[in-house]
């Protein structure tokens, strides 16, 4: 079971105290990777050091700092002093597990979106938080898990094919939003095929485990919903125009990502209730396939009782029994047993219960 | 089951970016018809190349283009810079399962509504996505299922009957959409009929496989819902006069459309009430035919457990057991297990348990 | 099953188009009344036809015209014409199974209810759809069924009892109304009825056919839900006053109507709960009596199985079997299968299984 | 069950047509109370008759008149015309079984809800409806059952203690709803011990009727809603200040009285969790003990089986059958049959079915 | 089961009536605790006298009050006195139980919220009600468990690390209930790791009292969920600015509070959809188990009765039995059985039945 949220922090301090927040163990280094690029030229510099940033900024460019692994206090602290940023949203930054969000601080804004995403050929879903920090002329983005989740967007900028760097920083901020709801519809896929999956197997008749995949795929779609619920509001701000930072020549490309998120609300709710129905299915084809089984063992039962009764009749030891004495009795005997075999036989498949 | 959508693009690219997007291969020859009409005349040429259309427009008729197989990136994109219609739209058209929406550009609208039709004598459903640009005096349509889906209103042109060439293009317009809220109905019909035979089933006792038919009719129910819940508001935003395109005399016909909409909504409650009804009684009817076999068969058996009691007790081997000498002994044994039978079914007569 | 709906009017026809309606047959003879009232006078012509309409008509009292039989193509649109009705509101008319609207015309209110009722002494209800157009002095009323619908209102009108005709036009459109938001109490009181022998049957264990008997009435329910849902909306717009036609005096009357409507969806809400609950308590008592049969059967299996096995033993052909021998032995073995029965009824009654 | 609503008047009768109500018999005798009361003085007396009212009446005090049996036609009328009442309030007063409303009218206000109360040591519930009329200076109410209700408030006017002999009218008003709801928390505590009581009953094993028992607390929350829910909109709408019969420095107690309403509404909400949390339980608890019986008959069946199949080899009349001669073929069979019940006995503990 | 409310007082007296209030018992001792505080200085003295607060009281500096046990209506009430609460105010502090909300008096806040704890190394939960009382330089809290809540502030104070000592009174009401919130997170926690160890148990098929355990947890999130939705109202209000007694400057923090309650919130939805799957697979793996334990047992049945037949055949007496005179006929019937039973054996391995 992954967890929906963690201790947000130790009880008893409170937010903006960051001098008490823990200082908690790396579980790997932090990556800190530097991007620089317009229309004409680009730089990428990976795993470089804190204090590097200063010297390659570079105001009339759009300037992309991403850091992977946010759970390191000392680095994040830096930035935000560096960069100016509030003591609240640094300790954002630290925790992970916050609510999808946008703030509107005084010279920047302050994003936090799920990321929900899943390696091609596996079944495995990664979590993850990413934070964006977006002020004029540069993007400061956080991740927390060891994966390189920005790998097709710096791709897009190396090669300049589309937009990504005809267009200015506004457009790279949307494009980042506009991935990770790509990664929304890849999960989403991959849940499809799923349950395409699941719905063959029940005519297939093979089933292994059925209710605990279903039941993964639901704790899959909570996630989902978790994510994309909250980023609804977050675009529905930006379209309305709250914020100056974003440029109006790019909002109208939220309207397309507004479509694809109610899309993906829309589809979470339509899996839901294909999965109240398999499971529906699920349920009547395993207890058709018991009872069938068990009707089909008590009808053998049956068949054999007035058999055996007829046996134990012939059985007694009664001095006067006209039929022991009989010669044919015992074929006699074979022949009421077939008798009442074959008629109950003819019956039990007149009324379709065999 | 039927995808309830598809990748939106290839990861990492981003929306606008047309020379990024997949050419797809054609599932079929792109076919283009130009229809253009007034009240006096009519003109319908079937199949003709892109390039032939720029000659075919007439800017005081109404000019209807309709493209079916809207997978085709080359003809599409021409046409996008033909008609000057934003990348955004282009690519929109291109990808199929979009949701459902209207919205307004420049000099155009541009509008995505779901097809859900069903051939008459069939009980197969097809879900298909048709795309419309309305510009003063053009109406460009997309569709993709190879189906020949508006021959009726084609019809309904060339015979001049009813307001169709009578009107102007906002009326096409909106004849469209209440075609494809007519199909809507036909296909509840034909759930209302599928349901309405599953009920029959149920009374007469028939019923394979029932339910699997009833969760393709939840799907298919789904799939309405989809195509409707974003068509009310659609029209909603039509009735509340956002678009000057359409005229003010044609609104009043949208009135009635809303009510067919609605209509379809609360239809699609009412059908899943229904259903969920039906699911009750179904179960409740396998368990209870399952539970009288059962209790029948176990009747049977509980029957001759005495009697076979008794021929095991005069099976017994002692010396002194004077019945056994006795000479009606066999005939005495017989009586006692008529008797017992016949008091045994008594008591289960009386309790209504046979 | 009754239907929840019909094809609105053949697929590729577009509101409006008269013409293109299909002429359906009479189902029975159309039947036109007109009611012609004032505080002094009243006159009552029932079966007349539409061409001596124009005669009696007399614009200082009230006129009523009651149509049944709705589905007349001829008579309805010489109506329309006649009266200077839209064609979209004619063809309203003519089809049925609308859902229940009110709309603002020029000159005139446009007005879709639904018709709930039952009659007295028997359990089955009638649906129906009643039309109604309200002009200054004229009332025209459409139904389909070949039911007497009004004939309590036409009585209170030639009896000159209540304000009836002591109000003017306005009290009578609202006593339409509320003559079919009674019958819908009166539904609902049958339906309690049932609901209330539903009940006492599953106590007293008499329950032939139960589920598809809760099944009707849930049926019945979502009609009625069809049905209060929009009147509600169609009274609330009474209220605010969206219509000059109702006079100011009558709207105090609506805020009655409105209090029953709200009354009436409140109480059909608490049905569904009463039978939710209802069919929780069938469903577990029919497995529980079933649960109680098969118990009992198999522990009178259980007592037998020691039993025959004893015998069993004493029926073994060995040599060496003291026991047969002894001169008490069949005396012993009865008393040892006497005594196994004893202890296991004991025990059974202890346990309270038995 | 209890009725949820009765026909509300003669099909066909009009509201506001008192002339043509029904003049119902009266259940028991119409009882007028007079209560008169300034910060010094009061009068209270009981069984008045209605024309007794007038010359009691003292414009400088608070008066209230409490009429229990509102059926009584020929009273309420009166007393309507007495009051200058408008017929419609005349008619709800008549008639229960309305929906909790408040309505303001020319210089009165009028108002219905529900009561909702039970006897302090049994368990049943009465329901009553509350008419309220709110003149200056005057209070007059009318409820339907023979139940003295109002006693505790009487109390506390004889008594002279708190708030109510010293504040004004307004007050009085608040306070026989804040009684009334007082009456929702004592059913709410009764229902609170049943539910305990079901829970204890479920760990105990000691369950008769259980699922009638929860049905009926069930109806008893609908019943509660259905009171709760309007009176939240009824407070609402004081608090909002629409009344000015209600004096402001008395609005600060309906915050205090619109947070329990809140409250009794959460309740009820929890109740519903509840009780479907204990349904499952039952439900499982009941299947679980049904199991478990037929699961240890079926294993003693199933040790018999192999031992009654042994006797019945040794039963079989071969004339070469070695075991029969041998001496200690009995005392051998004894042995294989003992070891073969310790075996299956053992297994059937390990794999812990026993 | 926990009490969801209690009586809310004696019926009949109304709120305000602080002399007719029960002057409850004390469970123990009532402990006034006095913090003063500021940015150099701080008092913390436990455990006063109620007369002794006026001397300790300092107006520059923050002042705390703290009563542990709100039932003691002596000192409650004195203290209302003292500092000018109305009587209202401080009825709702005696009584427990309230809903969860905020008001506005003159010079004054007044706030209820529920506190819903538990100990870090217990499985058990407590609840208890906060109320805080907020004025100009003076907060007074109350609560009514004997449980040192506020332990870990008061530490934050005492070592003057964070903001605490720092900010002004405003903050320490934010903090108190930032801290509230902290502890639901602390719950929530808590319920996720007995979701994650019910999860496991279900894979380990090791589950006593299953659906008690998760009815216990249902039930601890129906209390968090009552403990939450109001808060989110409050904290509304709070950021909408409707309180001037909270400065402009600590209003920033309220949306990271806001941040966490819609997070509770949603995790609480989110558990109840764990619930109900977890149920689920309960439910069906239990059904499972039996459904397997009984089918094994009637195999293993079904396979003993050809046998058994079989030897019944062989016990039968008649004259004429050439089987039984053959020498090999003993063998020969063991054959027999031995080769049914295989059959038997492999068919049922076939159709997956063993």
């Amino acid at each position: 079971m992954f967890k929906f949220f963690k201790k947000k922090k130790n009880i008893g301090n409170f937010p903006g105290d960051l001098d008490l927040t823990a200082k908690k163990t790396r579980d790997f280094k932090t990556k800190i990777s530097f991007i620089r690029y317009n229309n004409k030229d680009f730089q990428i510099d990976e795993d470089i050091e804190i204090d590097e940033i200063e010297e390659k900024f570079n105001g009339r460019d759009i300037n992309w700092i991403h850091i992977n692994n946010s759970y390191d206090y000392n680095i994040i602290s830096k930035l935000g002093e560096k960069f100016d940023i509030h003591n609240l949203v640094v300790e954002d930054i630290l925790n992970d597990n916050q609510r999808s969000k946008i703030e509107k601080w005084e010279n920047y804004i302050f994003m936090v979106i799920d990321i929900i995403t899943t390696e091609n050929d596996k079944n495995n879903f990664f979590n993850d938080q990413l934070n964006i920090i977006f002020k004029k002329n540069l993007l400061i983005t956080f991740n927390n898990k060891n994966i390189n989740f920005f790998e097709p967007i710096l791709k897009r900028i190396k090669t300049n094919v589309g937009y990504i760097r005809k267009k200015n920083i506004s457009y790279l901020f949307y494009a980042l939003k506009d991935f990770v709801v790509d990664n929304y519809f890849l999960v989403m896929e991959k849940i499809n095929d799923s349950l395409e999956c699941l719905e063959d197997e029940l005519i297939e008749g093979t089933s292994d485990n059925y209710l605990h995949r279903v039941y993964d795929i639901k704790k899959e779609l909570i996630q989902l919903r978790k994510g994309s619920w909250p980023l609804r509001d977050i675009i529905n701000k930006i379209l309305r125009g709250d914020f100056e930072l974003i440029d109006d020549d790019i909002r109208i490309f939220y309207r397309d990502l507004y479509d694809h998120v109610i899309q993906t609300i829309d589809v979470i709710e339509s899996f839901r209730d294909v999965i109240s129905g398999l499971i529906d299915l699920y349920m009547s084809s395993v207890s058709n396939k018991m009872n069938k089984i068990m009707q089909f063992l008590t009808i053998i039962g049956t068949i054999f009782i007035p058999l055996t009764f007829i046996a134990g009749i012939y059985g007694m030891n009664f001095k006067f029994m006209p039929e022991l004495e009989w010669e044919y009795g015992y074929l006699f005997a074979w022949g009421l047993m077939g008798g009442i075999t074959f008629i109950m036989i003819l019956i039990f498949k007149k009324k379709k219960w065999l």
